[in-house]
């Protein structure tokens, strides 16, 4: 904890991993890739589930658990889907382990534990969701079904990072089924809108909604809608996927239902997800040199109260009005500790909640007694107030407010900042190099320039944004006619 | 849905199987012995976890999560803990899949990514979890930790049956460390007492505390504490279990601490867990033959408005009546859905509330309008009663309190018929087969003696009651001397 970090401009990547780690977010395993989300960490990611969890609930999904575990004939039948995962799967062989007789008190899979069949651990769903919904569709009454699930999943990447590529993650997964393509391809676009009104509103990050190239979009999908987000570094992240997937897990698994006009159809889908990758954006958006920024609505607690005392009989009298000022704001539902740990000093304590992103400090010393007051640190912008006890909620109230804007704020002047638009492949080289960010440029429309692209310069189309205006304009590689810009980066 | 329940009676575990399903709670999946949890069934798990979440939290643990998958090495490090669990365990060996060529479209596993250690897909956390503790522990200063996990665990069982016993399930697991054996053993027993609290009190099911015999112990535990309870059949299901590990875990992955006398010890462990197993308990304490009855509390709605119109006027009139109350109703936080489907018919809807437990239904008809009525029929008791729309509100809420207690009282009063005393084999024997239920009998403390009981009588004694008072007496098998009397019953 006592460690300094590595400043952004040094290593950002560094920076980074030192971040996660120390602010006590999570740390890597004994098992490869996967994470140990620690209480911190998970205190956020459960402030996140909540959120979404009524998002979810209000737009009129139910939530439901389907298996870990997918046979492999289940996982197979969809085959773009099956050929996109298969590469990086974990499978499941035996059911049984038994003595090791030449290693006493060592374990070895027992041969005669095979399975019939295989089963992958899920790396998404859909496959043993779609043989489900098999026997639950028969009609239109039947439709739509529109299911959430919170899970695991595993999906065996080779180089990971905490948060940002695992093994092992936590994620949500809905997964809907509809009578028309009309209702599916809005599901899918309004739980788009639903991840950017969360992501924006909720987590302070601005994100840009858009559809994925073919060669980008979710294995299975015939659209995937987007919300992507600009990192710190310049770097772009995908925050959050929308599919509509058409009728291609109904036709893998023979899903059809009877129509209202009483013909047979097959049963339109659409699947969308978000992860605790999201920690990552965050984490990528807001923090500073000295750790941690968090907003107001995410912190696990969003004000500290640290006593500044000689001597217990100062530190009783601190306590009184610690706890007084506590109580307060406990009952305007502000998440509130007082860290009265007489183990450490306060210097140590302001650097413990700098470096863990506690939006605002209260600390209250000898003289506060004297005088009344409090003095109030905010963490984004370092500033200090001094405070009348009296006007404490209300100072509290305000700040938490205006930091949660003020947050979502500076990270969209900066992404605005940093998206430029190039008309030359010299000067999208040059943004890509020298400054990074979102270059906005025309667009061929094929795989081969986006493959070339991305070959000579690791950026790929991050999104077609969907407010994009028509615009005629040439390919910044090809020179071929081109009617709108797309957004090109380096992404996570 | 429309099938009549194979009654209680006639085959228990036929009523049991077919109301988990027509109830829509859960149902088999592809997968060998894991099960798909529907919406309805995992509304009511989401009201168990909010609840046990907030005593878990307010008795001072957080939440974290760890991987998913133990590798071979971690899992056989604690001995008795491995063997326990070796038999029925998912283990991972390969981590991609490639194209069969022999079977085009199909996949097969890819030999050339075997793992070099097997992963273990845990069964339950103890290894992975005081692996990571050994780096987060140096000193007394660093205890106690008081995590919980929410997770799905995975164990081999060869015969499964849908929440009560499933090779993949849902699950909390809390994992806690200590300096001294005195603070250990005081958690274990508190959160035993936190789970008889919750099923007690949330799910109105009466359990008896006690402590496992050594042969029913958690493999690596010194002591056991556990919760049972007595089912319709007579047979008994144990509710939850709290262990203490001694310093089994400690030894095991050599986690020491300095003590605050600057001496170094091995730290002291307990771990509890309780799981979808519960909604089994649930549904054979609670329902009968026409379905599911659940208490107040753990009710996805609680009411439920089921409107009895001719024509499109009188459906609009009603509903204006319908919408008030409901309004009224959610306004104190109670829970109601209004069925106003037009095509579905009113008794086909009484049939499904019924077999899905709804607390109270209010039947509104024409001559309601007339008289300023509603009918408010109790799914317990099944009785029916004429109530004024004025006073709707206050009879809801009586009702869903009394509701909750009589559920108790007459699971509890079941229980206490069905515990009986027995001094004689015979007698011992006679219970067994005839009656069922808790046998309250001497027991002499060996293994053998247990054993030759259960080989004989298929009964294994549930737990040493906690509250059991001292009484000399002679064992019922052997007639050596005892000092107090032990439960015996079947167990699910």
């Amino acid at each position: 904890m006592a460690n300094k970090l590595t400043s952004r401009d040094q290593d950002y990547s560094k920076w980074y991993n030192e971040i996660v780690v120390q602010a006590d977010l999570a740390e890597n395993s004994a098992v490869r890739g996967c994470m140990v989300i620690k209480p911190y960490g998970y205190a956020i990611w459960e402030k996140m589930q909540a959120e979404l969890d009524k998002m979810f609930k209000a737009t009129g999904h139910e939530n439901a658990y389907f298996p870990l575990f997918v046979p492999k004939s289940l996982f197979e039948a969809e085959e773009k889907n099956a050929e996109g995962f298969a590469k990086e799967c974990a499978v499941v062989t035996h059911y049984r382990l038994k003595n090791d007789e030449e290693n006493p008190g060592k374990l070895k899979v027992d041969p005669s534990a095979k399975l019939e069949e295989e089963l992958i651990v899920r790396p998404t769903s859909e496959a043993v969701i779609w043989n489900t919904y098999k026997t639950w569709i028969q009609s239109y009454r039947d439709l739509p079904i529109l299911i959430n699930q919170w899970a695991n999943v595993v999906r065996w990447e080779m180089r990971t990072r905490l948060f940002l590529r695992t093994a092992e993650f936590l994620w949500q997964e809905g997964h809907t089924a509809h009578a028309t393509k009309q209702e599916a391809l809005e599901e899918a676009k309004l739980m788009n809108q639903v991840y950017a009104d969360f992501v924006e509103n909720f987590m302070a990050i601005p994100v840009i909604q858009g559809t994925k190239t073919a060669s980008e979009r979710f294995a299975g999908a015939e659209e995937t809608y987007c919300i992507e987000a600009l990192m710190q570094d310049g770097k772009a992240l995908q925050a959050g996927t929308s599919h509509f997937l058409g009728q291609n897990f109904a036709k893998a698994f023979d899903v059809k239902f009877a129509t209202d006009q009483g013909s047979l159809d097959y049963v339109w889908a659409t699947s969308w997800g978000v992860s605790t990758r999201l920690i990552g954006a965050l984490i990528m958006t807001h923090s500073d040199d000295n750790g941690l920024v968090l907003p107001s609505n995410l912190a696990p607690y969003q004000v500290v109260i640290v006593p500044i005392y000689k001597g217990e009989e100062q530190q009783k009298e601190i306590a009184q009005v610690a706890e007084k000022i506590k109580a307060s704001l406990e009952e305007k539902n502000i998440r509130v500790k007082f860290d009265n740990r007489d183990k450490f000093k306060p210097g140590f304590k302001f650097n413990e909640y700098e470096l863990k992103g506690v939006p605002l400090r209260i600390a209250i010393g000898p003289k506060d007694l004297e005088k009344n007051s409090v003095e109030i640190a905010r963490r984004d912008t370092l500033s200090k107030n001094i405070v009348s006890q009296e006007e404490v909620l209300n100072y509290v109230e305000n700040q938490l407010e205006e930091m949660q804007h003020a947050l979502f704020d500076k990270a969209k002047r900066f992404r605005e900042e940093n998206i430029i638009e190039v008309e030359t492949f010299d000067d999208f080289k040059k943004a890509i190099k020298e400054k990074g960010g979102f270059v906005s440029a025309h667009w061929d429309g094929t795989d081969a320039t986006e493959e070339a692209i991305k070959k000579a310069t690791k950026a790929t189309i991050r999104c077609i944004p969907l407010d994009a205006k028509k615009e005629s304009g040439k390919c910044v590689f090809s020179g071929k006619p081109s009617t709108m810009r797309v957004l090109f980066a380096k992404a996570y």
